[in-house]
C-alpha cells in the first residue's frame, strides 16, 4: 500500500547514510525536533553537541557553513570541515552549541546547499535549512495545552507592485467565536534574508501568542507577518546593495504596506482601525523598517513602536546619524513623540555586534526627554539570532494595547 | 539599511553565479514562476526548455535528477549531466519538457540535494525543490480577481500519536462574515512522499477552489490537508517499507485522522457534521488511504470518496485482489455501496503508469453494478505530477454536495 510513486532516480545514494554507523554521535545523541521527519542527523549530544551528517561519496571536500550570528556564536565561527566514512558520508560533530535556532548549509565541492534532512526555512532568499537545540528551561515558544489560535496564509493582489503577495496573519483564540469583537493589531517584519513565513517557523510566534493570552499576560491581538521583499516586476531592475542579487527593481515595502496591505487587513479582519490600536515591529533589518514605517509623520499608523536587534537605529549613536537627525530628526520634540507613542521598544542581545549601542541609544534618548523601553536578552537568547527575537517578542507583546 | 546581518561566510561562492552569462540559456528564457526571488535559474525559454544552473566550482560530476514521473516524462527520464563553465558554474537545458510542476534535486559529487534557487516544497520526506513550467491555455490554479478564502495552519494534540500535528485548512470565501453558515468538508490527502503542505504549495488547491466557487461551479466547502505521516514516537520502531527510512513507528495516519482529526475540525470549525457533508480523496498513495478510511464500515463517516491516480486500486484488476475482495469485499453488495455513496471517483492521467488499469477497474465495477465515476487526465496534465492532481481535483469538486 505505502507505494513510493515519485522516485528519486538516485535514492539508493541515500541509502549508504542508513548503513553508516552511530557511533560518529556523542552517546545520547538525539535527532533534532526541526528536522525532517525520520531524519536522525543532526543530532544532539546531552551536552548540547551538534552532530551533522551527508552523504556525499564522490566529493572531495565538504563543510558545514553556520547561518552564524555576528560574532560566531549560536553553532561556532566555522566553516567546520567534515570527514568521510569508508562509506561515503561526511561527518562532523561541533559544540558544546549554543542553545536556540541555527541556519546551516553545507559546502559541497563548492555548492552551498540547504541539508535536506532538516524542515525547511526560507533564509537568505531561498531554501535553508535549520537545527533547533532546545534551550534548558525555556518552553514559552513551545506548543502547550491552550486555547490555540490559527495562522493563516492569505493573498492579496497589490496595487503597487501589480502582483499577487502572500502574508501570514495569527487570530487569537476565539476570533472564530466571538464573532462580534475587534482586535487590535500588531505588524511584525522579519530579518532581511527571509519572508513572510518566518516569524511562524522560525519565530514561533503563534506558540508565542498562545501561551501569553492564555497566562493573560497578552491581550487578545492579531499578529501580521508580511514580506519585506515586494518590488512592481515592470519597474527597470537596478544595481540592488546585496551583491549577489543585482537584479532586483526598487524595493516597494513602505509603499505597499500603507497602501495595499494595513487597509486590505482591516477591510478582511476585525480589527480595530485606528493608530492607538496598531503596532509595528521586527527584527534586525525588519526593525529599522518598522521604525521607518512608525515614524513616518505623513502616515501616522501607529501608535506602538518596536525595533529588536536594529542595526540601523544603531546609527544614531555611531553615526554617521545623531538621534536628532536619524528618523528625519523625529526625537528633536520630545514632546510630540511621547504624546504620539503609547511605547518606543528597543532590545539587544547581549552577544551581538551591536549590543552597546541600542542600551546607549536608549540613554541619549533618556538624556533629551524621549521615552524609550530597553530590553536586554541574555542568556542563549543573546546572539544574532530567532531565539533572541522569540524573547524579545515575548517581552514585547505584554507592552501593547494595555 | 538593508544590512544582511545574517550572513553565510562562503556566501562569496554564490557570487560567481551572476557573472556567468545568461548565453547558457536559449533566447526568451524567463524565471520559471516557482522561484525564490531574484532567482534567474531555472529559466524557461518559449519552446519549453528548462535551463538548470549551480555553482559548485570544486565538483567532479554534478546532475539534474528529475523527480520524474513513473514513466520518464515531466522533465524527462535523467539524469542530465550538468557541464561545469570556466567560472565553477555548472549548466544543462533539458526538453522541451511537459508543462507542469516537476520535483527535481542535484547530484553533487554524490550528495542529492535541493536547488536553493526554488521555492521550498516538502517532499521525499525532506526539503525538494522544484520548477513549475507554465502550461499554456490553463488558468484554473492561478490567482485571479475572485473572492479568496484564506488557508489556515491549525496545531492540535493527538491523543493518538501523543504528538502535536499540524493540518492546512481552506475556508471558503465569506466564511468570516457568514458566521452563522455551516459548510461541508472535503478532506484531501497528499501523495505519500509529501506532507499536509503539498496540495496548497505544490496543488495550489486554494486557488482551484477560489475559481470553482467564484464561477458557481463549486458548493463553498472547507477542505482539510493533513499529513499521512503519523505516529506515535513511543512506540517501538519496526522497519518500515520505505527502504532507507527503517525507524517509522507504525503509521497511525487512520486511527489518528478518525479520532483526533474528523472531532477537531467538527468542533473548530463550521462543518456540516455528517456523513452526507464529508467527503474524502487523495493523489496516488493518499487516494488509498483514503478510500481504506472511507470504506471502513466502522467508521461511515464519509459518502463522497475518490482516488486520483490510485496504484492501489489497480491491484484489484491487475492482482493480487480483485474487485470482490478488495476494501474488504465492500463491493460484493453494489446496491448497499450504491446507497451509501453519492459519489465514487476515480482519475488517471494517460501517461501514468497504471492508466489502463483505472479504466478497467471502472468498466469492471460498472460490470457488476458497482456506480462510479472515471475522469481521464490527458495533455500536459497526463503525468504522475501535481499538474495531474489539479485537474483531477477541479473536476472532482463541482460533483460534491450538489
Amino acid at each position: 500500500m505505502k507505494k513510493r510513486i515519485f522516485t528519486l532516480t538516485a535514492t539508493s545514494i541515500l541509502l549508504l547514510s542508513v548503513a553508516a554507523s552511530h557511533a560518529q554521535a556523542p552517546p545520547g545523541s538525539q535527532p533534532a525536533p526541526s528536522n525532517a521527519r525520520y531524519a536522525e542527523y543532526p543530532a544532539i549530544s546531552p551536552d548540547d553537541r551538534v552532530t551533522f551528517q551527508l552523504s556525499a561519496p564522490l566529493a572531495q571536500k565538504v563543510q558545514v557553513i553556520p547561518g552564524e550570528d555576528e560574532k560566531g556564536n549560536g553553532l561556532g565561527k566555522g566553516p567546520f570541515d567534515m570527514v568521510k566514512d569508508n562509506k561515503g558520508v561526511w561527518w562532523v560533530t561541533v559544540g558544546p552549541v549554543t542553545p536556540g535556532f541555527h541556519y546551516y548549509k553545507f559546502l559541497v565541492d563548492g555548492a552551498l546547499v540547504a541539508d535536506p534532512a532538516t524542515q525547511n526555512y526560507f533564509a537568505f532568499d531561498g531554501g535553508a535549512s535549520g537545527v533547533e537545540v532546545p534551550a534548558a528551561g525555556l518552553d514559552f515558544y513551545l506548543p502547550k495545552n491552550v486555547p490555540h489560535g490559527d495562522v493563516r496564509i492569505h493573498w492579496f493582489y497589490s496595487k503597487v507592485t501589480e502582483t499577487w503577495l502572500r502574508v501570514h496573519i495569527y487570530l487569537p483564540p476565539g476570533y472564530d467565536s466571538n464573532t462580534k469583537t475587534r482586535y487590535p493589531v500588531v505588524y511584525l517584519r522579519h530579518e532581511g534574508s527571509e519572508d513572510d513565513s518566518a516569524w511562524v517557523f522560525q519565530g514561533k510566534l503563534n506558540f508565542i501568542m498562545d501561551n501569553l493570552i492564555a497566562e493573560k499576560k497578552a491581550k487578545p491581538m492579531i499578529v501580521v507577518m508580511d514580506n519585506d521583499h515586494v518590488y512592481n516586476p515592470k519597474e527597470p531592475k537596478i544595481k540592488n546593495e546585496r551583491p549577489n542579487k543585482p537584479m532586483a527593481p526598487p524595493n516597494r515595502y513602505k509603499e505597499e504596506m500603507i497602501t495595499d496591505l494595513v487597509p486590505m487587513i482591516d477591510a478582511t479582519y476585525r480589527t480595530i482601525a485606528d493608530r492607538n490600536h496598531r503596532a509595528i515591529a521586527g527584527m534586525a533589518n525588519g526593525g529599522g523598517e518598522a521604525l521607518l514605517i512608525a515614524f513616518d509623520p505623513k502616515d501616522d499608523l501607529f501608535s506602538y513602536a518596536g525595533a529588536f536587534s536594529c542595526g540601523y537605529c544603531t546609527t544614531a549613536v555611531q553615526g554617521p546619524a545623531t538621534v536628532t537627525t536619524i528618523f528625519d530628526g523625529i526625537w528633536k520634540d520630545p514632546a510630540t513623540f511621547n504624546k504620539n507613542f503609547h511605547l518606543f521598544y528597543l532590545s539587544a542581545g547581549t552577544l551581538e555586534m551591536h549590543h552597546k549601542f541600542i542600551p546607549e541609544l536608549h540613554d541619549k534618548l533618556t538624556a533629551i526627554g524621549v521615552k524609550s523601553v530597553y530590553h536586554e536578552v541574555g542568556g542563549a537568547g543573546g546572539t544574532h539570532e530567532w531565539l533572541n527575537a522569540r524573547e524579545a517578542f515575548r517581552d514585547f507583546a505584554p507592552r501593547l494595547f494595555q
